[in-house]
């Protein structure tokens, strides 16, 4: 199942992607009325009941909204291809590189990423995302998979000079609106092996990025068990796990993202994450505040 | 005043601490059940009224929780005074170090910080809290002190191998249980200048940090400021202003947190925030789990 989260004539809901159009579960399931709740509920499987039902809404007449709002946590992977340990210079770290977002930082797919009005240097990074659907500390490997609700694409947008402020990229991962994540995630059922899948990250139509997910340094079932040892995960956390080399930041010259252009994050077997950039202008900085 | 969060008879609230008691707040404002919800609807003020209430509880039935249980962002700012920047080796930072923790890394005052499993490396960092009343984006560095409900103290636990497992320091500030929040908030309107309040951290009852808050590097203001750049703040959201010499990694030999231990924040004009420690043991993992 591909399953979104988004707006639907003023109302945050989510729901069942389908060929034929979105059916809306947030009305439906009225005890689950976010993506979260229901993962937290344990109810995934709620969803099943639903596909005969008639859709709602046509895919065209919602605003995707990230596919999870409102995680509790977002960890996001540093330096985890062997291409962009090369182009950053960095050593293959002997454990996963853990930074994080704050939820206000991420938009839906064909929701504007913004590039603020502090910085030119904003930058795409294509990712795969891992939905947890299951609470659990100290997970084990051999047992982490069993704990993924499913998978999305993200765009981890990054203003490059203020992710450099200080050693700790916080600052630079966090500016709102810069991080896309959607257009939505497909169920696990669906997608048994995310390391057979490939991803791809094109500007304005040219690819930018490509990788196997199978060139993950650290693989899914790692990264669960290493960040589940020091906190808990619970249903809807977010899990970003790298991104290949071919950032902007490490070409010559550098390519940024600006007012006008496209970025796409394709993953196969779940789909094409595209967002408009927007240059924020001290107009829309006055409207937002 | 000085406002807390606690749990009572098995239900959490939050409320006035008096030298008379605690006057329940959360009971008595259903429409605000939790601080956060309280700053959120900008109903601090609504708390004087119920100054002459009688209190509900002794303070020593009530079991302290973190100050804010539930922020949506919890900055933390790394090597933010002289004596710690000298003593790790460090250079000034040109802009605040930002780092962040998970809600579910926190404890309240009297609740026990966790040395995990996985570390004897558990270090106490004294620190003073900023808790946000007043929600902005791009905040004025003159108008930033206006967006402050309040102080309290903090110990920003570190289990330090695991901060240092890579560059980015969220596996060790992140353990569940680590990080000491409280005992409670006191108001502005009783702290009009937190620079002239003095922070102390103590284990076992030897002092083992101290300084004048006024020897911070990047003041309140300009840590208000420099976060509400990239990211809009909202009431609750709290700032853990940084450390100064003295911490347990930096001694010959390193000084850790054990079992049986009791360590102390204590900053004048707040109180002070004093937690046992305990060492998770094979047994208390599973319980937990």
């Amino acid at each position: 199942m591909k399953i979104a989260s988004f707006k639907a004539a003023g109302t945050a809901s989510y729901g069942i992607v389908t060929d034929a159009g979105v059916i809306d579960a947030g009305k439906r399931l009225r005890a689950h009325p976010t993506l979260k709740a229901l993962l937290t509920s344990g109810s995934l499987d709620q969803l099943k009941k639903l596909l005969d039902e008639r859709p709602d809404h046509a895919l065209r007449d919602v605003e995707l909204l990230p596919t999870v709002p409102d995680p509790d946590k977002i960890f996001c992977i540093g330096v985890n291809y062997a291409t962009h340990l090369a182009e950053s210079g960095h050593p293959t770290p002997p454990h996963p590189m853990i930074f994080t977002r704050f939820a206000n930082s991420q938009v839906g797919a064909g929701q504007p990423m913004i590039r603020p009005l502090e910085s030119e240097r904003f930058d795409y990074e294509g990712e795969m995302a891992v939905i947890i659907g299951k609470a659990g500390r100290r997970i084990p490997r051999e047992a982490a998979l069993g704990h993924v609700a499913g998978y999305a694409c993200y765009n981890d947008g990054s203003i490059r000079d203020w992710q450099r402020h200080t050693s700790q990229f916080a600052p630079g991962k966090n500016f709102v609106g810069t991080g896309g994540f959607g257009p939505w995630m497909v169920t696990t059922d669906e997608l048994t092996d995310i390391s057979q899948q490939h991803i791809a990250t094109r500007l304005n139509g040219v690819e930018v990025q490509a990788a196997p997910i199978s060139d993950l340094v650290f693989d899914v079932a790692t990264l669960i068990a290493y960040c589940s040892t020091f906190t808990e995960l619970v249903p809807g956390d977010v899990i970003v796990t790298g991104t290949t080399g071919g950032v902007g930041a490490y070409r010559t010259p550098p390519l940024w993202m600006k007012e006008g252009d496209v970025v796409e994050v394709e993953i196969s077997g779940i789909g094409v994450l595209r967002n408009p950039v927007k240059d924020e202008t001290a107009a829309s900085a006055t409207r937002a505040a």
